[in-house]
């Protein structure tokens, strides 16, 4: 097989500087594991749109299509705030999403030992926490037309979204959630408002439908999403995958990753169907955002990106052993104590650097 | 003035329970304020449907219309889980809404102090807490067409739902929400998606404008939902009052609920425009479900939906004092100790019924 290759998208904020210490660790693959990769680089979001007036060049576009992968920093920040909707940022990222076709987002809630304390939620509640959240990312409120502003028939003006789910949309996420499953704890709960939605309706007869015809030895479960969003609060160990649409996930998976305490450890993986060489098309990102506050201080943590590199290593290239190296060389150095500024509890002590915790998870590997 | 009416949908599952130990307190405020009530009763969801084949029969409605206020228990149930989407228990309570046009749905997350204990949050961050989230109640994506499951051009069914928000649908929930904070803390945090949905964009604009030309000493700020959510869960008394729309209240409400730990004890009032009278129309009800499971057993809490009654007597009766005095005793009988089977914790102890707790708080008025 040819050198697997890597495509770049740094972005905005925190995402360059993130993405330097990912640098460190796929050089240290390629030069003690013998895992080379192609990697190249380009530009998205504010940092495209500087240079091309678009938030994702169609080069960009096309590279992202043609690579095993890509690896994504984050996008946005105040800059950017008063460009006009087609051209912000995010909709460089939504155009990989869509245009690449990568309707299954997974995003792990774990709690990593070491840091528990950091949750605003009871240690008990969270300690030992391992979630996932699988996302549809392509289809649902995001993208269904019709959408705008417009002045309707009173003269007002008016703003629409559509929902829109086909059968289809829904069974392809649901039969990604329910393999996960099949390799963590054999349950998935579908969360959606079928009391109030036609969309949900559909949702639950389907993911119902797929269960039964093709999985029917993982338990499922249904929750409307409010209920979801509470339980999740409560009790986030009662679950094992959780499967819902795009807007939902987006709110859930960010109430999940905050009961965890370690926003700034959690990585995220989109996938979308296999391609010819029987990789599926992939883009991984940290679920953290740009954070344009403290971009360019050398006070970011770059372990969100560098575990989105291990889910790249366990999806796309099936290295689940070397993946799984990765992770522990992270949990060692948190073990070891080394924090990064955003996990400096009250009682305080001195972080390190972005890149002095991207040259600690080296060494530890 | 005439004596104020009152319409009692007790509902379903412990509806009915916890609304006859309403009847008690609303009994002594005739008894012994003054303060007599016309009330009368009717059916709203799986009770309404088992006798009328729908969940909320005309004549319920036009009595709805025609009250002072509406007292609301739940609705909902195993039972009817499996009848047509159009005469489900919940769409009798939607209905009331729609047609009422009670656009301003508050919802108080109040941490009770001698509760904070239950909350799976840590008590720093949820003692004293004490936010409102002003929910649009009457458009958005619950009520917006078109809606539906139909086939479409490639012959897959595809579920339907349509976000839809006009300015003036905005704007009058948003100046609800600012009158809301002048007599509170000041401070308003709007929640959407600008950065994704059109919806969004123009529920942004239309907030500031507000502020701008009529609340500019209110302070505002503006916050996307799914950070909206993380920052509830992360530090919920960074917020005051909080405004969003249907879907989207209706996620982070539940969240804000069960951050208190006392779900059981949550009211919410839903406010329209002013009727002749002056007064606004209005519903009010817990933020609790029917909880089927333990329906009929005397274990439900009767007290959320005892301070839903408080609500009414604040907003739709101007009876501020009274409404202090009886939350007052509620409080007392929680410092007293009493609880009911949903606030005993893990080392025990023995609940009263639900009847016994309605006697308690009026012996404590
Ligand atoms: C940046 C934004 C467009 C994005 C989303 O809403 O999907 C983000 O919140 C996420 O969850 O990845
Ligand atoms: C019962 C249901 C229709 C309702 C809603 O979704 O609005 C409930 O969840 C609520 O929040 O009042």
């Amino acid at each position: 097989m040819s050198t697997p290759s890597l495509l770049i998208l740094a972005g905005d904020g925190i995402g360059p500087e993130v993405m330097t210490e990912v640098r460190k660790i796929i050089d240290w693959f390629g030069a003690k594991r013998d895992l080379a990769f192609d990697v190249s680089e380009d530009l998205v979001g504010g940092a495209a749109y500087d240079v091309h007036g678009v938030p994702l060049a169609d080069e960009t576009m096309a590279k992202a299509q043609e690579v095993d992968a890509v690896l994504l920093g984050a996008v946005g920040g105040p800059k950017y705030d008063d460009l006009d909707f087609s051209v912000k940022p995010e909709r460089g990222l939504l155009r990989l999403r869509k245009e690449m076709d990568l309707y299954s987002n997974l995003r792990p809630a774990q709690c990593f030992d070491a840091l528990a304390d950091f949750s605003s939620l009871k240690k008990d509640v969270v300690a030992g926490l391992d979630i996932m959240i699988v996302r549809e990312l392509t289809s649902g409120i995001y993208f269904g037309e019709p959408r705008g502003i417009s002045v309707n028939a009173s003269g007002e003006r008016e703003g629409v979204n559509t929902q829109r789910y086909t059968e289809s949309e829904i069974a392809r996420v649901a039969r990604s959630a329910f393999e996960l499953a099949k390799r963590r704890g054999n349950k998935v709960c579908s969360m959606e408002k079928a009391n109030v939605m036609e969309s949900g309706i559909l949702w639950r007869e389907i993911v119902q439908k797929v269960h039964d015809e093709e999985y029917p030895d993982v338990e499922l479960s249904h929750m409307y999403a409010d209920a979801g969003g509470m339980q999740l609060c409560r009790w986030p160990k009662q679950f094992d995958v959780i499967v819902t649409d795009n807007l939902f996930g987006d709110l859930l998976s960010d109430v999940a990753a905050m009961l965890t305490g370690s926003l700034g450890m959690l990585p995220s993986a989109s996938l979308g169907a296999p391609m010819e060489n029987g990789r599926p098309k992939a883009l991984y990102e940290p679920v953290h955002g740009s954070a344009p506050d403290i971009a360019g201080q050398g006070k970011a943590n770059p372990i969100a990106c560098i575990l989105s590199f291990a889910m790249a290593l366990r999806y796309s290239f099936d290295q689940g052993a070397e993946a799984d190296r990765l992770e522990k060389a992270v949990e060692k150095v948190l073990a070891d104590g080394l924090r990064t500024a955003d996990l400096m509890g009250p009682e305080g002590g001195s972080p390190v650097s972005t890149s002095a915790m991207g040259d600690a998870i080296v060494a530890a590997l």
